[in-house]
């Protein structure tokens, strides 16, 4: 009996702690293809995934493309600038073309939030949302939490610190909505120019101080600073934000002796964190990057419903 | 026996009416593939497919892609922003080059007319025409044809409107040249302005009033409007075209019941036509992008000589 | 028993003889595969090689996706300016990110020399040099000598012209590193502007006369004169550039009879080369572009360590 049932994977907010369980528990499967000689499964041959990404993006996207290719599906790029989205076509427009290709799946980045609900509603193919403006990046929260409970044995009860610049975070949305379907204890922490009233909706605590709550966590997820902030004066400067927020070692010898620090990436070292930090053993940040590419597998085969036609590609049906 | 021994398509001017016949053919027969649960044939495996984009393009690049990646191609992207193209080298050093390597097929679209004859001059590599500057775009044209005779069930006595900026349009002239061979009546239309004197020569018919037209004709084939060029006062402004030739749901009131609405996209919605005409029931459009899936693959099957080799790979030998 | 154990291809200077004999020959294994129907080996299913070209490059990133495709490997693009390298990332944590996705090559070109070592230094995965900075490019001075080996038969005791800007040139270091060692006598030519003092400490000669030298080589290897250095008043102007060291049928008179004409693209006709010579029947190439598909193969192969594991993807056994 199966406990997924979506053809699209549009945020967190929408799906129930069971689903998400059932997620990390597939990826967890997927996770072990990577370790073979031979790092695919036939699962998805003859699907076609398109990586329409309108905003630029290293990892997500590249991460994408090799969990679809280990899946042996043909991905297809979309890159916008050479497309017709610059001759004035509507977003919709652009996507049902494609569609009309015969595809299988369109992985999207997208500065407006929304933008990936708004296809889901008008295709037929499956839609994946690699980050909508600030609304939700649900893959890097399922990535996250993946890697907590990998590394910690659990979620429930466990109390994460997301710490940064709160007000324009995708990834700290997607986060949060995950973790407190989950059970554990959020509290997100930054200068109060950049944590919006509202947060507290979702469920967490609040704090403008990481020394106040940082021998309290056993998790530290830290944002990346847009510098490029700093210019609509935002935050004092990037010396003063380094000043007051910095995970670094002096810091962190009053954070448990076990606390595990992450970064979606890419870093500002000497800014969010300090270089010894980012390269300690404390950090999971690459352990983050290569759990992403799992989670990326079972998001894609789950939203394919190949785990409803048979079970012969499944890689471990013991479960 | 075969009807196709052609090694590269550059024009529907220089096929006969049995050669597009051949094409549309071997197209419906390939159809059929994206249909399967698995999507894809061997018939091209360890051919490897250039696309060589010289202007930018979303869905001809992306049709083209996915049509090689169906036959089991593989398919390498040719970027010229990122190429030697910029540092001076001729168009044909950088083709032979390419054809140095081993590759098997270059899907050229180029800003000048004639690029893709000049290559088949000099390369012995398949050359498919993606578009060359204001000469033609013959997958384009038999997309169109093909999904003119898959709803219409005929070519022949069909009467075509081909309604915008004729004047440098390669879609029409790739429609004309086929559309004409095949026994169809054309009729070109548009501003006096947008319409070159020697069309006539093609065997066309001119009207420089859609609503003079509208009511004998079988299929409106809209090109779109260039809006940049306005600027160069060809016509006198948008509001004004779309006054005169835009198909909207008044307009077709005085059409045949049975008339489809084509367009090569992307649309201008608004200008050349009105959205509920685009997405109504008459609209044909997103299945001309199904069906130039199909056509691509048709044309690069054929061009590949497989179907001289062996039999074995071809869909339906019954044909 | 195996005369190549390295993970990476960094440069020509630090390899053995041995070891560049053991590259050529495993090439001439592979340029068999190319002139196969299906042109395919599985030698590296399932091994992910990412193409990460900070430089722009047509031929070269083409000639490593097409090789590496041949081994049945799958390619990702890393495209420099749509990643989060514009956004201050050291290129060591791009790189380290990057192979965490559980990819097994690196293929980078990038603009400062020694880019490649310090890559090769932090990573488990193997890193290829596809041209850094005024140092190396190895595997094209691998598939210069392969072609030189192959039409003249050998490389000891052949007498080698490198004749343009030798300043600048990762193309000259690498030919001259690999000739010298395999015991060729090579002679670097070009104004004195162009020709830096150090570089007879790799045990070339120098002249500063190209027809000085002509009648005595048998290989001529011409680099591309980038025009652009002009402007820094390094030569006097094109044409005096042309006039004094661009090979043409004139000055070809006085050649050897069997001379071999090189140049590794892309050309500027007319300049450091005529258009007929380019074209001649000295001229080889093209045949340095097709060679250099082989001497990828070999290299990709090699440095993979599939050769020590198992030998069922040998092409030919007998070597």
């Amino acid at each position: 009996m199966s406990a997924w049932t979506r053809r699209h994977l549009l945020g967190l907010e929408e799906l129930s702690a069971d689903e998400i369980r059932h997620v990390l528990d597939t990826a967890a499967s997927f996770k072990e293809v990577s370790t073979r000689s031979i790092k695919k499964v036939p699962a998805l041959r003859g699907k076609v995934v398109v990586n329409m990404f309108v905003e630029p993006s290293t990892r997500t996207k590249m991460s994408f493309t090799l969990a679809a290719t280990r899946l042996s599906a043909d991905v297809v790029d979309f890159s916008p600038s050479m497309s017709s989205l610059s001759k004035g076509e509507t977003l919709v427009d652009t996507a049902k073309n494609i569609e009309a290709m015969g595809i299988d799946f369109i992985v999207i980045r997208h500065p407006a939030s929304g933008a990936a609900h708004l296809l889901s509603k008008v295709l037929k193919a499956s839609v994946i949302n690699a980050g909508d403006g600030a609304h939700e990046h649900p893959t890097q929260g399922l990535l996250d939490i993946f890697t907590m409970r990998e590394v910690k044995g659990r979620i429930e009860g466990l109390k994460v610190a997301i710490v940064g610049d709160l007000s324009y975070s995708r990834v700290a949305r997607s986060n949060i909505h995950g973790l407190v379907k989950l059970g554990a204890e959020v509290i997100v922490c930054g200068p109060s120019t950049l944590v919006p009233g509202p947060i507290k909706e979702l469920g967490v605590r609040v704090s403008y101080h990481i020394d106040e709550i940082i021998g309290e966590v056993d998790v530290i997820n830290l944002l990346r600073i847009q510098t490029e902030r700093q210019k609509a004066n935002l935050f004092p400067s990037i010396r003063e934000y380094a000043r007051l927020f910095q995970i670094n070692e002096e810091r962190l010898k009053r954070a448990k002796p076990d606390v595990m620090i992450m970064h979606p990436g890419p870093m500002n070292r000497g800014v969010e964190i300090s270089p010894e930090v980012a390269d300690g053993e404390k950090s999971v940040i690459l352990k983050q990057v290569e759990n992403g590419l799992a989670v990326r597998m079972a998001v894609l085969y789950l939203c394919s419903g190949s785990h409803e036609e048979s079970h012969a590609d499944v890689p471990h049906q013991g479960r």
